[in-house]
């Protein structure tokens, strides 16, 4: 397979704006696949902005199916490309709110449907219902795609459970904000390579409410290296994951392999 | 309780030569007490070098109560300090050789022994058994102190396991070796700041054998700083691991509070 050129999409669209947010995206994904991408990774909750009002948060919450996913199949659809968005998302059923990210195929159909688990201080525990289902994968493109969202990757349990499943590029949306730039700059590229897989974390940018967004959005590879990385302000980049490095890299650093499962058991 | 001043001989001692190792190590003890330091760390194999023939290990290998032991107790005594080194340990029951690291306390007794659980390579792997003690701990200048070496650190599962039995600084010889640079530079400041500890890594240097060690040893912070870090020569190095700036960071950094342990089952 071909590598899959990814576009990160670093921006904060307009708070409280789904109309608004929809047609970046749209905007976004035209460029994206003009400049040769076969995937789109917009930030955690970008659908309708980060730091809403706890009150707004169930009125704008949608299903996996809603009205705003059919949009975004049809942005997918039209482009021709993979689009990967967070959400806040109201299971029909029971009406409870997930912080949540969804993967669209270039068909518009659903491939993949996350919900963060990690919840991330005050806010996200009053705001939203913590998934349970902590590995969600979709194939794509010859790879196979799994999601985290923001404060997900920060445990490395839960990337090392993707690599244990085999996840080969770990999508996470974020909101990651001051003064943690350490997660974007050390952090992610360290998930990357000992788990053998890359990692495309894709921020927000600039003030929101009491946040301030810090950006430094990146692609990073399993060999260590970070393919892609943005600065601070708005930006579309892009980086390629590549199958052939990933399998050298892979053959080359044993990790996985010498793993000792049975000297483990404290972590659960 | 004070920061413990810590110090970190970066060095590859003389391949096979115990005596002359002793020596450098009493001469760096002399120096780090002068310094204020109440810990020497020393290099993963420090007491014999690393690059040894197969065949010599089980000749050079000693009980953890043996000759070497008891003049490194001297030294610690003699200079009142503690020092953790690394060393092929001979078991005197079952003559199994492992590759082990010993912290000896400042009244010259051991305080805590150490077998490497994850060995690297074919080398490590031919020349010894890997031990199957994950956590081993001790309480020194009111701080709990743990043990791993060199590969051991890597897998963020063995770094967690210290954090979840309470680590607070530990300690880490290493041989590490080019290309892996990126563990040393960016690895081992996450292992830190995302389980809320100190690491002291220690490297040997230079070439030795078919190696060429990367020096990079380094004192990182549960902030995600680095406090002191070495260049690629012989050097020692000094840091200080402060229980109150440790008990700052556990306080506004939740990542142990906030794990789901129930959703990490795949990991053992």
């Amino acid at each position: 397979m071909p590598p899959l050129r990814t576009a990160l999409l670093q921006s904060s669209g307009r708070l409280g704006d789904v109309a608004e947010n929809l047609k970046a995206l749209d905007e976004a994904a035209e460029r994206a696949a003009q400049a040769g991408a076969g995937l789109l990774v917009a930030p955690e909750m970008f659908l309708t902005g980060y730091a809403l009002d706890l009150d707004d948060i169930p009125g704008l919450a949608e299903a996996r199916d809603g009205m705003s996913a059919r949009a975004i199949g049809e942005i997918a659809r039209r482009h021709g490309l993979a689009v990967l968005y967070g959400y806040p998302e109201r299971d029909p059923g029971t009406g409870t709110v997930y912080n949540s990210a969804q993967l669209v195929g270039p068909d518009g159909e659903s491939l993949a449907n996350y919900r963060k688990t990690h919840l991330f201080g005050c806010f996200e525990q009053d705001a939203f219902t913590p998934g349970d289902t902590p590995v969600v994968q979709a194939e794509y493109a010859g790879l196979t795609i799994g999601i985290l969202i923001c404060y997900d990757v920060e445990f490395p349990e839960n990337v090392r459970a993707h690599a244990l499943a085999g996840t080969d590029l770990l999508l996470v949306p974020t909101a990651q904000m001051h003064p943690f730039q350490f997660v974007a700059e050390q952090l992610v590229p360290v998930r990357a390579f000992e788990n053998q897989m890359y990692v495309a974390y894709v921020n927000r940018t600039g003030p929101e409410g009491e946040f301030e967004f810090v950006g430094l959005s990146c692609l990073a590879a399993p060999d260590g290296t970070t393919r892609t990385r943005a600065g601070r302000g708005e930006e579309l980049v892009f980086g390629e994951a590549d199958p052939v490095l990933l399998a050298d890299s892979r053959k080359n650093n044993p990790y996985l392999r010498d793993r000792r499962p049975g000297l483990y058991a404290s972590l659960v």
